[in-house]
């Protein structure tokens, strides 16, 4: 039997709680593609018959973007493939491409390095807080933005800390931000939910 | 339909979460009665016809041991009010009255002051860190210590960072200690939970 902690934090894992908020047909955006993982999942989220789901995915690496692409040639049909538009460039410059009328269910960010990848290359405290706020203004009301943040590597703390603060800042009418972090292995990765009411 | 957030801070709240990790039959500890509320749901949960399970409820103020077997009065059968023995000590002094081979699938705080009662009376980081430690002791391997910690009154934050102080140190290979906290209302309380591994 699977120990119960083990369960709850499942739950916690933010791909269960997307489930919470995206439906078939909805847009969502993973703001940082890395290997894939998160923009499958994502795609299995919004694929429908209609083909009106679309998954708009961002990373700054092109070796990311063909692994992304690759994982999904092994995984979805090509129809399925359609629906996702990956794009080179920074996450914070997502409004140059998601068209304006196309309000987002979920954008994801999982920041940090690519796993396999460059270490040197890793997200930074002013691109992620811009993206942030790009993510804010193409957030649907009843959406949420989320966010893995990792801490064990250099710069991973002070990004931690700015996306901590601008959480912070946000108004609790509009906006709810809450943190999930574990307390005795402080190199854990902590995890940011900003649910837009 | 309600919004996905709220569904989702539902699944946090402490109570979902015991669900995990009761049974019926097992032994809880509500170290802080109040007014009774956690003490019937935990009665609930570990209530059965063997009449096996067993709340250990406790609570200094006599008012809340009254307010406490009122509801319990009105809400279950005097057999299973039977299952719930109540004591006006100290909760650091649980293992006074727990006998040692019984051991605690959960052990629950609701700290502060009592709802409704004197709010100079509040529960304080020295005996909240000792009742934390005797909790330990008591707890069985794959059971939970919940503790919901309110900041927003005069020795709140104190009673909270010599909590997550407690918390932080706990042997990871033993205890997976975690929290989960509102970024942008800072007055919102903050749960935690340690589960023994």
């Amino acid at each position: 039997m699977m120990m119960p902690w083990v369960t709850f934090l499942g739950i916690t894992r933010p791909l269960r709680v997307w489930k919470y908020v995206v439906r078939s047909g909805d847009t969502v955006i993973d703001a940082t593609c890395g290997n894939g993982n998160d923009t499958l999942a994502m795609l299995r989220m919004v694929a429908d018959d209609s083909a009106s789901g679309c998954v708009y995915g961002f990373d700054i690496q092109q070796q990311a973007l063909r692994n992304t692409s690759l994982l999904l040639d092994d995984s979805v049909t090509p129809e399925e493939k359609q629906m996702v538009k990956l794009y080179a460039i920074c996450h914070s410059r997502m409004e140059d491409v998601v068209p304006v009328d196309k309000l987002a269910r979920l954008v994801a960010f999982n920041l940090g390095y690519l796993p396999g990848g460059e270490k040197s290359i890793i997200t930074r405290p002013e691109t992620t807080i811009l993206a942030l706020k790009a993510a804010q203004r193409k957030l649907a009301i009843g959406g949420l933005i989320s966010a893995i943040v990792y801490v064990g590597h250099p710069g991973g703390r002070e990004e931690y800390a700015a996306i901590e603060d601008f959480a912070s800042q946000l108004h609790a009418d509009e906006w709810k931000c809450c943190k999930f972090q574990t307390l005795n292995r402080p190199a854990a990765p902590i995890v940011i939910f900003i649910f837009r009411k």
